[in-house]
């Protein structure tokens, strides 16, 4: 597991631009850790026994998207997205156009699609991510589109 | 954690209509699964720290959205949608209009919104599932709109 520890600098709304991008560390998967999620949350056999996913439209074990949703969000808040006010979405849209699988190493690349301060809430404003995780061929396993809540930079005297 | 059960009559895309609706069992959110959650994928103060909490946009502790994403996933799984082939996403849209908080109970009520019968692969169709996952007030938490591979029903003589 990745230790918190602080990004900088740190970017409020007032430093975002549609086009920027961010690239995290990696992250590889761990099978015990893969497993234990899959038990608790996604209990399927082709998250869970080698041999039963052999059976499965995957053909061999599995993450389940969900996990991989979570260690994106990991690389995310500790090195992926540096956010002053930290990663709160509203939601978003997730694609997995492919399964990740145990040892694979993830690493997330971020760009911001949209900038818009909010209209009643002058500490704050939205903003749209795309951040494709990647895998150590390349290749795109999990697309999320997420709808953020940035914070505005204090100007003094506020 | 809720044990695997099987669930009957597991339900084939054949049997799948759109309007149809499945409603899950009850799981109480821990909070010590919860911080454990959120020290492994979702390490912010809002997540894991009371104090640190009342600073935040939140004023309280809350859970990671994809802490709630995990826990609706298990209620699919063990109760709340009986697919035959299991619970096989390619996406969706997950929204998360309020927090959850420790010791909420929360459920899965799904709706069958699209069946589409693959028009290349024989053995299989295309569903598409909103989940609403409510707290004990009934207070929807998270809407994820899913899309999931169906298996069908194999004739005989296939």
């Amino acid at each position: 597991m990745n230790q918190v520890k602080p990004q900088k600098p740190l970017l409020y709304l007032d430093d975002l631009a549609v086009g920027q991008r961010f690239e995290s560390e990696k992250r590889t998967v761990s099978l015990s850790e893969m497993l234990d999620f899959a038990k608790r949350f996604d209990p399927q056999p082709f998250h869970l026994d080698e041999m039963a996913a052999k059976e499965s439209l995957f053909k061999n074990l599995v993450a389940s998207g969900w996990y991989t949703a979570a260690i994106t969000m990991s690389l995310l808040v500790t090195c992926g997205l540096p956010f002053a006010g930290g990663i709160i979405g509203s939601g978003g849209d997730i694609r997995w156009p492919l399964p990740v699988r145990p040892d694979d190493v993830l690493r997330v690349v971020s760009e911001i699609v949209e900038v818009r301060p909010s209209s009643s809430k002058p500490d704050r404003g939205y903003v749209v991510v795309k951040s494709e995780t990647l895998n150590q061929q390349d290749q795109v396993v999990q697309i999320l589109t997420a709808r953020l809540v940035a914070e505005r930079r204090r100007v003094f005297g506020d």
